[in-house]
């Protein structure tokens, strides 16, 4: 217990995503996993798919994708129109995919017993076989409903979150939130188990919808606070702005 | 599971419905189901007819409506005022009928057992028998309340939701809401299930209503956001309201 | 089911009631039923009765009235105030009672297994022996706690609807709700089930009381939205005050 | 059930207690109930008492009194404060007392099985004895937490009210709130079940209290809308503060 | 049942603590229990102990406390900073401890019997022996708990209240609250048993604490209404602050 | 039980953080427990840390930190960016850590059954083996919901504060919070079981965060009141901001 407490010490893996990386002062904590939380259509999906795609495009850097709600074929395609070519990726041996979405077929007394080993066992043949730096688990909430228990919500997510950290992957784990204030799981307890949280709101304020990022919490990091409006357009998916140029430039002297 | 993905490059359809076409930015998704969900009275099954309508009209595509509450003489009757002569396209094909409302010699016991994939045949049929484009499903809601928890609402919505899509149609899927604010379904996870929302309000704003109609998420296409003033009138059913013509003008130029 | 459906054009009954034809623009839906919701006190006995003494002094249509709450001499007696003769009514055949209260002597055993089916016999006998157009049914809410399902309140309301409309009467049934705000219903179910709902209110603003009623959603007809002041007086009972007279005098040269 | 009802015209019964009257426009309903409600030290059952005294001072009208919380010696102590001598009234055989209150060595396993009817045979009796025509049931609500279910409550609540009809007396029910605003009672049916409803308010605005009391409703009777304020003081007890004396000159001036 | 009641005139003790009996217009009800509820931290405990200390120093009453959550030796270390030497009094037999909390060795299948006899029992002892006028039952909500059924809480508070009536002693009872503002207790229960009640606030008002005492009911005394600040500090513990001394001097020349 | 009650004068152990000793008015009580609570990211684990780290380097004094949340390897990374070197110190003999996070491999059986004591034993080790006057329990809110009941979360509570109180050191648990406002625990119990409660607070306020730091309760202790800015940054960890120096240098002549 005494015993020296082996450590490696706290690096940040640059996303590609400029206003993110400004905003997280250099990038995301590299190794670990990051939880996007938002409403649903608030931009969880596209941000989660740009940070593989811009890991590929900038940095070479592979990954994998699982998906827990929606059909691979549904997010390959919903993502084209933003000129990101998913399918080249996975024929490059670019991107692997890994479809954790309930089928149709899949019996309903089964559902209790989901097995997350199985899971954690095929997200690292994917790792392995792209020889991915980054992946990321899209819609982990359609795993958890079948646990009626905020504590087995709690232990299941630290074993996600323990499994990948072995892998060495930096991961991107996006979940759904009801509302947009107030606490940010539906358990009540996912933000304490997560190490890192970003916030995806889609506000609606007066008949109008306005989108904002906030990293809630990194630990063992520092970041921008509060919270930073983006778009999403088809040219460039998801760009963060920067409230004041002059303020980041200065802040971002000060970034490793 | 890394074997290329077979994907269909995200349509539109176009609706035929004016407004809707616009803060759309083209149509709703084809091939897949959009979600609208509204409160009681917010105008969901006028809308979902006058796609059936306008699609026949407009465009000469068949439908299918599946009604879950409202008895089918009911949902013709109520829309004659409009003109609409639903009557006329049943018997000329245009439009097939497929009666899900629960009947009142229903034995009560039989309600847990609800047959989904009975309904989905009997969809079928009837897409096939007038070569249906179109599918609208009425007050889905009153399928739902059979099964107490969230995770089974979750696999249902899905089930249906594939079921559909098999079919290759463009569907219209209606769910109820108690509040204007808040999250969208009534079991927090109908929002996240579906591609695609839309939101209609009926806000009672110092004793006066106003409705509006909210695309809240698309899943892989561009669309206005935020909420569109509308109307229901006897000569055009509902006539959604661009709130700046010179705006929508611009931007409907970079549409599609 | 692509056989012809056997459709009735949607008609309005005159209520004879001024305000709430007018805010109605024409009256109530005919044949079918009209949920009127609103707190306790909030006028909904009174408006249901006064749709009766109108129907038989206006039109001599003749109605059944039937009481779950309170019992039918204590009706009697609370609107002889207004001037109106139930006791008079009932001898000349123009108003049936139809006590559905639980009595006293009632047992508790019983409760669970109220029997509607010999409920809506006992309308069908009244609505033949005085020739009735008209029916409440006043204080429904008293029938349903013993549900403790939603599921099962939308079931047994649609066969309440159902039930009565087979009669060929217009029918209106009042309900409670225990706040002026949210949804309309105890069970967040009723609102959908009904084909036509009016809400009243009795609003409390810094200590003063203001009655307003609501035309919530008639299906397949047109109405004023939004709420409108009324008053409950001894000469003329509930009066409904078009807020500009002008204002009205205009749309309703567009009704029907 | 076509059979006339024997009617009889709903009448009024002078409180004695000035404003009182003014705002109910004559008094309460006689031979009826009205629940008065309200927060915990929001003077629910000085008001009750005063309704007794008032009767015999002013009127030679004897009355009973009926105790679920409050030891009936605790009562007449603390009402001698104002002058009220109690004690004098039960020994002139104006004032009848049964205590209904749970002593504490009443067995726990005999809780579920509260024998109304008993109850109500222990008020008649005494109203009997001293030929009350005032009864009042004070924290009635002590009655009720043994029934889990609202309908149960619903039903509980009808008996006392029918039962207390049959004696022919005029009855003032006290009942507990715990928020001043929202729903009427703790189960939110009980102000649906009740005949009359007046509400005692005690605000806190900005750290100051202001007592209120608003007549809800009475059925089949006018009364003032909105709430008046009322004083406890030594001397006279309660006093509600008529708003505007001119107003009220004028209002019941037309009252019966 | 029509015999005499017994009655003893409400008298008032002087708590010695002089903004309360200012604002309490003499003291507190003698021989009865009155009720402090407030958040953590809200003096509770200070303004209890202030109540035994206050009585010894000032008019040579005996006390007793009996504590439920805090041990009794911290306590005493507690207080001793506002220079009340607690362990002096206990060794002069003016003060007398009961130590009702729950020692962690005490088994966890035993906490659904606690033993209510047992505990006034002691009291009982601790009362006789020290000849206490005074004594106060600190944070009773540790033992709550562990009943369920807010009906049973009504009765062991109940309870609690007549034992401690029967040994003629003067009490005050703390309770806990969670939120400043809505009912008193946890249970919505407790305001309605007891006699008397006081609350204490420390209000969280833009980041700074305001501190507030407020009499919220006496039966049977009248009591300055609202709320009047309170500091607690080295030198005096507890200073209620009444907010005009013009004010009050007026009233209180009119108090007893 | 009137024996005399063996008192510890109640003390002060200084900090050493600048900020939160002047806020503390000297320090946190000494050999007792102080809460923090705070949302996700809010600050509780670098605050409990740097209580660890400044004690070993301004007063010498050893620590033991026990984590249920977060790996100790992370633990250590996370702060080593604020220039914190614990491996050193662990090295040292200046720190001891207890693991007490669930392993991933721990059985979901054994959850239920989770052993107070070998904890408490494996605590009172650490301690022995640095000789530590600090201890930090880190996010114990972990170890809690495997109980169900509120009254369960007390006593386990309590019994863990016993426990450390009988080590003789001055301990720091961190709790969560789900909101910024209302009850400071999750099962609204933990805040007065604890002797001393400290809120974080990270407040949204238009898209900007504000962290502020709250002492809520020292019992037996003065201390500012109302809430305080703090930061967080690299150079020195968290830093209190006394609002006026003026305010605090007159504050802090009176304490001790
Ligand atoms: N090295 C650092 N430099 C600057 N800020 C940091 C640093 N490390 C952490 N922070 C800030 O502190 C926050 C985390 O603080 P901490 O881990 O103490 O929170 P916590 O209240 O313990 O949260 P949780 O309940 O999730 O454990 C981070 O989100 C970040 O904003
Ligand atoms: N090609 C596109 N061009 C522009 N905007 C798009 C495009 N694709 C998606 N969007 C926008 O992004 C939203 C969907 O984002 P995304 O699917 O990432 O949301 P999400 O948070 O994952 O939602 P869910 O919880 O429902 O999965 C759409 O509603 C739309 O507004
Ligand atoms: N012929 C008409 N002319 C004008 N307005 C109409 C007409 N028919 C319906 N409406 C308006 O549309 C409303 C009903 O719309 P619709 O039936 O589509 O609502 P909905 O959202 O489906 O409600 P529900 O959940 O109760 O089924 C009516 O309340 C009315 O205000
Ligand atoms: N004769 C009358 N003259 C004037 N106002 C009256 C008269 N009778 C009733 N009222 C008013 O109408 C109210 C009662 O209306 P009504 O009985 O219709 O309410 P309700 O909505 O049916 O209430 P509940 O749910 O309790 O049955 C009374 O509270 C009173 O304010
Ligand atoms: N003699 C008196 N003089 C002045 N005010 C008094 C007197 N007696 C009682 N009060 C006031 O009346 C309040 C109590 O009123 P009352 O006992 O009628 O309340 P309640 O609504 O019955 O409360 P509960 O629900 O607790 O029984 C006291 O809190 C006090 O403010
Ligand atoms: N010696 C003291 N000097 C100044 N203030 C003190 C002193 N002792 C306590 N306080 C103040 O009083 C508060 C504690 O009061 P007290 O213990 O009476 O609260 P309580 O309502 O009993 O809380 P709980 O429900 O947690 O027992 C402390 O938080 C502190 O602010
Ligand atoms: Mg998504
Ligand atoms: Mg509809
Ligand atoms: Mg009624
Ligand atoms: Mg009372
Ligand atoms: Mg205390
Ligand atoms: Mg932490």
């Amino acid at each position: 217990m005494t015993a020296l407490i082996p450590v490696t010490k706290m690096q940040l893996l640059e996303t590609g995503i400029d206003g993110l990386d400004q905003i997280a002062e250099g990038g995301l904590p590299a190794g670990r996993s990051t939880v996007i939380a938002g409403t649903a259509g608030s931009g969880k999906t596209v941000l989660a798919l740009q940070f593989l795609v811009d890991g590929i495009r900038r940095y070479g850097e592979s990954g994998v994708f699982c998906t827990f709600e929606e059909d691979p074929a549904d997010l390959v395609a919903n993502v084209s129109s933003f000129g990101w070519n998913l399918n080249q990726m996975i024929e490059d041996n670019k991107i692997a995919v890994v479809d954790a979405t309930q089928h149709v077929s899949d019996n309903v007394i089964e559902v209790g017993h989901f097995d997350l080993s199985a899971l954690l066992a095929r997200i690292e043949n994917a790792v392995r076989r792209v020889g991915a730096k980054r992946v990321i688990l899209d819609a982990i909430g359609a795993l958890f409903p079948q646990f009626s228990d905020a504590n087995m919500v709690r232990r299941e997510l630290r074993r996600v979150q323990s499994g990948l950290r072995l892998l060495g992957v930096t991961t991107v784990v996006t979940m759904e939130r009801t509302d947009e204030e107030g606490g940010v799981g539906r358990f009540g307890v996912e933000e304490f188990v997560a190490d890192n949280v970003i916030v995806l709101r889609n506000r609606l304020e007066v008949e109008k919808r306005r989108r904002t990022i906030e990293i809630l919490k990194f630990r063992g990091a520092s970041h921008q606070k509060g919270e930073y409006p983006f778009t999403i357009d088809l040219r460039n998916g998801i760009t963060i702005i920067p409230l004041s140029a002059i303020e980041l430039v200065q802040k971002s002297s000060e970034v490793r």
